[in-house]
C-alpha cells in the first residue's frame, strides 16, 4: 500500500504463476512445461545467430515481428494481416482482453479455468460473469449468451476437457455480437484448432502459444489468429503499451520453431502417449482422472486429501500444482513428464497412497 | 475500426517507432542504438548457455528476475526490493503509468519530449499537460508544481539537453504529493543518474534501459529503481497483466552486461568523444546543436530545411529522425554512430548543404 499508487492499483488482485523453484533434480511437474526440449535447429539457429551475427542485439527488432508472422500465418493457412504476435501468450490475452471486453455487457468464461482471467478484468474494469461448469466439469456451449465478450480454453485448464469443433462453432453463433477468444494453449495435445473457422467467424480469436507443445516456455512468445480487424485492434492497443515486444532472439527461435514440425510431431505424439499410461496409473492407484486431451491430468484421490499429496510429493521431490479453490480442492494438476519422471512420480505416490 | 472493439480502442493514437529498415549497408543514425556490440561476455555467455543447458528454454524463466533485479540492486547501491525489471524501459513505463498516474490532478511533462508519453495517457485516460520548454529548449524545473504526476527524460530526448541534479532535486522538493519520474535512456552518455536520491525521496521513481549504452536494444530489458512502495506497485500491475516478461536469455544477457564495467564504459566514452567531433563538424557546415549529454543531436541547419535533409541522406543511404512537429520540424536527431558512420554522414551532408 502506498499513497502514491494509482486508486485502482489498491483493489488488483495479481495472478500467482506456478513456483519455479531453483532447486536441483527436482521432478518438476506443475507448469505445464514440455519435459523435451524445444527443435534442436532453434538452439542451431540461435548459436548460429549469435556466432555471425551478435553485434546485431544492439539493434531494436523488427517492432512487427514481421518474419514471424509470416510463418505463422503460412503455417495455419491464413493471410499475414490475421496473425498478432507478442511477449507470450498471457501478454497477447491482456491486450484482447483490453481491446476488446471492455464492452457493456459482461465477459463470460468458466468458472473453473484459467485463473488469469478475472486478474484481467481487475486491471481493466472489466465486468464478467463465472459460468459454472457441469457437474462432471464439462463446459456447456449453450450457458454462452447474450455476452459482452466469451473466453474459453480449449482444452479447459486445469481440468483437461475439450470442446469439439461443432460445440465451439454453437459458441460463435449465439455471439456474433461479440468477440469469442479460444485460447488453445494445450490444443496440440489431442484437440482441433478453431483457427479453421476463422474466415467463417469475424468475432473469433484464436490464441495459441509456444509455450507449451513448443517447449519455448523460456522464450515468451504467444500469438493470435483471427479477423484482420481483430488484429488490427491488437496492435493499436500493443503500439499503445510497447512497440517491441518481442526480443531478435524470440523472434529467430519461435519462427525456427514452426520449420521443424517433425521435432513438433514427436514431441507431442510422446506426451500423449504417456498421458494414456499415466492416467491408467493414476486409475490403478484409486485416483479419479478427468479425461484429458492436454499436456497434463487433472486427479482427486478416492480417499486421501489432494492437498495432502502435494505436500508428500513435494518432501519427496516431486512438484504438482495444487488449487485451493471451490469444487476443486480435492484436486492435483499432474503436468505430463517425460517417462522417467512420470514413473518417480508415480513411486512417490505409492509412498504415499494405497 | 471494428464494432467489435472496445470503445477506448477508437480513440487511441498508437506510438510509431524508427523504422528498422531491412537495407544492407544503411548508415542507420536514427533510433540512438549504440554503434558498438554489446559485451562480447555477454554473447559468450549466451552461447554457452545454449550448448549446455539449451533444452532449459522449455522451462518458463524467473518470473520475478531475481539474479538480474540482485544485480542491478548490487550495481546501483539499493536493496533488491528497490528494484524492478521489464521488457524494455517502455513497458516499465507504461506499468508506471498505469500504477502511479492515473490520479485527480494531470500529469506534467515537457511538450517536447518521448512522444510515447501521451500514448500511454490515451491508454489508461490520464489526464495531462503538455508543459512548454523554455526558448532555448531547458526544462525549467520550476515550471512543475501541484501536479498528479511528473514525468521527464534526463538528458531530454529528443533535444539531448540536461538538467543537474540539483534542479531534479527542485523538482522533487515542490513534488512531494506525487511520483516523480525520472526517464534515464539516456544519462550514461554524460549525465548524472538521480538514483542517489532514492533514498531521500521515496516519491522518485528512475527508469533506465539496456537499449542504448549497453548495447542490448535487440534483447528488451529495462528497469526502474525506486522506494520499495513504489516496487511494489509496479510489480502488482506487471502480475496482473504477464507473469514471466523477460525471457531466460535476456536476463542472463542483462546480467552479463552489469559484470562487463569495462566494455560499457569504454562505449559510453567513445560515443562520448564522437559525439563532440560531430558537434563541432556540424557546426562548421551551418548547423545550430543543443547541447546533448546523449547519444544523439538535435540540430537543425541554418538555410536548408530538415525535412529536405532528411529525404536527401536517405537518398544516399544515410537515415536520420525527423519529427514533423511544431517548435521542431527544421531539427534533425542524428543518433551518434561509429567513426566511420559520422564520416559518411558528414560527407552525405556535403553534398547536400553548403
Amino acid at each position: 500500500m502506498s499513497k502514491y499508487w494509482s486508486k485502482q492499483v489498491h483493489q488488483l488482485h495479481p495472478y500467482v504463476p506456478g513456483e519455479q523453484p531453483k532447486i536441483a533434480n527436482l521432478v518438476k511437474l506443475n507448469t505445464n512445461e514440455s519435459p523435451y526440449g524445444p527443435s534442436p535447429k532453434v538452439l542451431q539457429l540461435l548459436r548460429d545467430e549469435l556466432v555471425e551475427r551478435g553485434d546485431d542485439l544492439r539493434l531494436y527488432p523488427d517492432p512487427t515481428s514481421q518474419s514471424l508472422v509470416h510463418t505463422i500465418a503460412q503455417y495455419h493457412g491464413l493471410q499475414d494481416n490475421q496473425v498478432f504476435v507478442g511477449n507470450g501468450s498471457d501478454e497477447v490475452l491482456a491486450h484482447a482482453f483490453n481491446a476488446f471486453f471492455i464492452q457493456t455487457k459482461p465477459l463470460l468464461f468458466p468458472d473453473i479455468s484459467y485463473s488469469f482471467y478475472p486478474v484481467y478484468c481487475g486491471l481493466y474494469g472489466i465486468d464478467y460473469r463465472a459460468v459454472p461448469l457441469a457437474e462432471d466439469f464439462s463446459i456447456e456451449a449453450a450457458d454462452y449468451r447474450e455476452a459482452g465478450g466469451v473466453i474459453l480454453p480449449n482444452p479447459n485448464a486445469p481440468t483437461g476437457m475439450l470442446l469439439s469443433l461443432a460445440e465451439i462453432e454453437e459458441l460463435l453463433q449465439a455471439n456474433r455480437q461479440c468477440v469469442v477468444i479460444i485460447d488453445e494453449a494445450y490444443v496440440n495435445f489431442g484437440g482441433q484448432s478453431a483457427a479453421s473457422l476463422i474466415d467463417r467467424y469475424d468475432n473469433l480469436l484464436v490464441v495459441q502459444t509456444l509455450s507449451k507443445s513448443r517447449a519455448l516456455a523460456g522464450m515468451r512468445v504467444g500469438f493470435a489468429l483471427g479477423h484482420a480487424d481483430l488484429i488490427d485492434g491488437l496492435v493499436r492497443v500493443k503500439d499503445s503499451f510497447n512497440s517491441y515486444p518481442v526480443d531478435r532472439l524470440a523472434q529467430l527461435a519461435a519462427q525456427a520453431s514452426f520449420e521443424d514440425e517433425a521435432h513438433f510431431q514427436v514431441s507431442c505424439q510422446a506426451v500423449i502417449r504417456d498421458r494414456e499410461l499415466l492416467v491408467a496409473a493414476l486409475a490403478e492407484r484409486g485416483f479419479h482422472v478427468l479425461p484429458s486431451s492436454a499436456n497434463f491430468v487433472f486427479a482427486a484421490h478416492a480417499s486421501k486429501a489432494a492437498a495432502d499429496i502435494a505436500v508428500g510429493l513435494r518432501a519427496q521431490g516431486v512438484i504438482v500444482r495444487h488449487f485451493n479453490k471451490p469444487r476443486i480442492d480435492n484436486f492435483l494438476r499432474i503436468t505430463i513428464g517425460t517417462p522417467e519422471q512420470n514413473t518417480a512420480l508415480l513411486a512417490a505416490l505409492d509412498r504415499l497412497v494405497d
